[in-house]
């Protein structure tokens, strides 16, 4: 494995920039994952790899936004984010991949079984699908991935900008790497890290502590929460700073 | 693979007895399939294998009666006929048989992962799993495993019953492998049996047709399905009888 580039030194605030990428032209793919849920830091633009297959990890901003399907050979992406319940994994696969894979494989993982059968080689989870099926038809009726991708920004930007707005919040990722789906910041100290979460906890604000590896504040704002919930978040945010700031 | 016993010469009409296998001592584990949904065998004793661990798959018996535990060294059942929805399968694995899994599996297909993260190292289907939570407590107030089996044997033996008392229906196992789950019976034609099986959906008793390999009728009656269920398939059945016989 090569590590095309690696944000440790910074506290991982933002993604690479292209400039930063010591490719291998002659990998077998070049790996990302397009939103990172624990710093909150996300991919504005995919990154070019030349002849090398992209593949991506997108188990958290699927279906938030557009995407140039094809700049990406392979999509993976787990369904409990933005997608439905837990327990379907959703694959993107471009076809001359196919002829890529190894022969011997276990039966399960050689996507060669799942096309040739329609995904229905196993009895696959029903439930899952059939309400990943309604979210679709709910996506449409918003005006398709631009509708949503509209909503999410709109609630990115009012979440951003009452962080930008004071020196007592101080957002973790660096501007043009912040996610719209999970938005990270700091407070002037983790007891009042502490505080705010429990506090918002107490209003019906549930899960805004940070990550345990990175603490500080996690807003997860995923398509299905509405602009209210992060207005409500906004308004707490300032009574919260007027109270100890 | 060392095929220790077939039934195909008689039609899969029954599971073999103990003398008929011809097993390998040396064998790695001895697989059964503890109940065949297709032709409606059911093993109503497990095979003698010594010291050659057994390994079944109960997904299509599983929780419908009680089982003498300490005879397996491993069972796996995909949760969707007795269980609850499909997407969650159930592994039951001996201790000492983690000691003997090679090196150099990949992860998810080595149940050393799944012990060791108790069954949580990836994000499982979390609805299914709460729906069979639910089903295991319903379960308990039937009076558990031995509850169960007690209705669904009540629930059997009305159906063969009914099977047995006249000529126009033929069993098709033998009696002694008759399943408790899947009940599967013949008439004089395929003709009737079509005409059975349509005029029995019409009547809102749906699922009738015999899998497509080999025809007939077959019900099955798993955990979920009450015992008016069955009686109303009998009383269906009588006046079929008297309509075409």
């Amino acid at each position: 494995m090569n590590i095309a580039a690696t944000m440790a030194d910074g506290g991982f605030t933002r993604v690479p920039a292209q400039d930063e990428l010591r490719l291998d032209p002659h990998a077998a793919y070049v790996h990302i994952t397009t939103n990172e849920t624990i710093e909150g830091v996300e991919w504005s633009n995919e990154p070019e790899t030349g002849a090398v297959p992209l593949v991506a990890d997108a188990s958290s901003d699927i279906l938030s936004h557009p995407i140039p399907i094809e700049k990406y050979s392979l999509i993976y992406a787990g369904a409990q984010k933005n997608m439905g319940p837990s327990g379907v994994t959703l694959v993107i696969l471009r076809d001359d991949l196919l002829q890529r894979i190894p022969d011997g494989l276990h039966t399960m993982l050689d996507y060669r079984t799942h096309v040739e059968n329609k995904s229905l080689y196993n009895t696959p989870n029903t439930w899952g699908i059939y309400i990943i099926d309604l979210v679709c038809r709910w996506l449409k009726e918003k005006g398709g991935l631009q509708g949503m991708h509209r909503e999410n920004t709109a609630k990115a930007t009012l979440l951003y900008d009452a962080i930008d707005a004071t020196d007592f919040y101080r957002g973790h990722a660096d501007a043009d790497s912040r996610s719209i789906m999970n938005v990270t910041f700091r407070l002037p100290s983790e007891d009042l890290e502490k505080k705010f979460a429990a506090e918002a906890t107490a209003q019906g604000l549930d899960g805004l502590k940070g990550h345990r590896s990175v603490g500080g504040i996690r807003a997860s704002i995923y398509n299905a929460l509405p602009l209210e919930a992060v207005e409500a978040l906004v308004s707490f945010m300032k009574e919260f700073e007027r109270a100890n700031g």
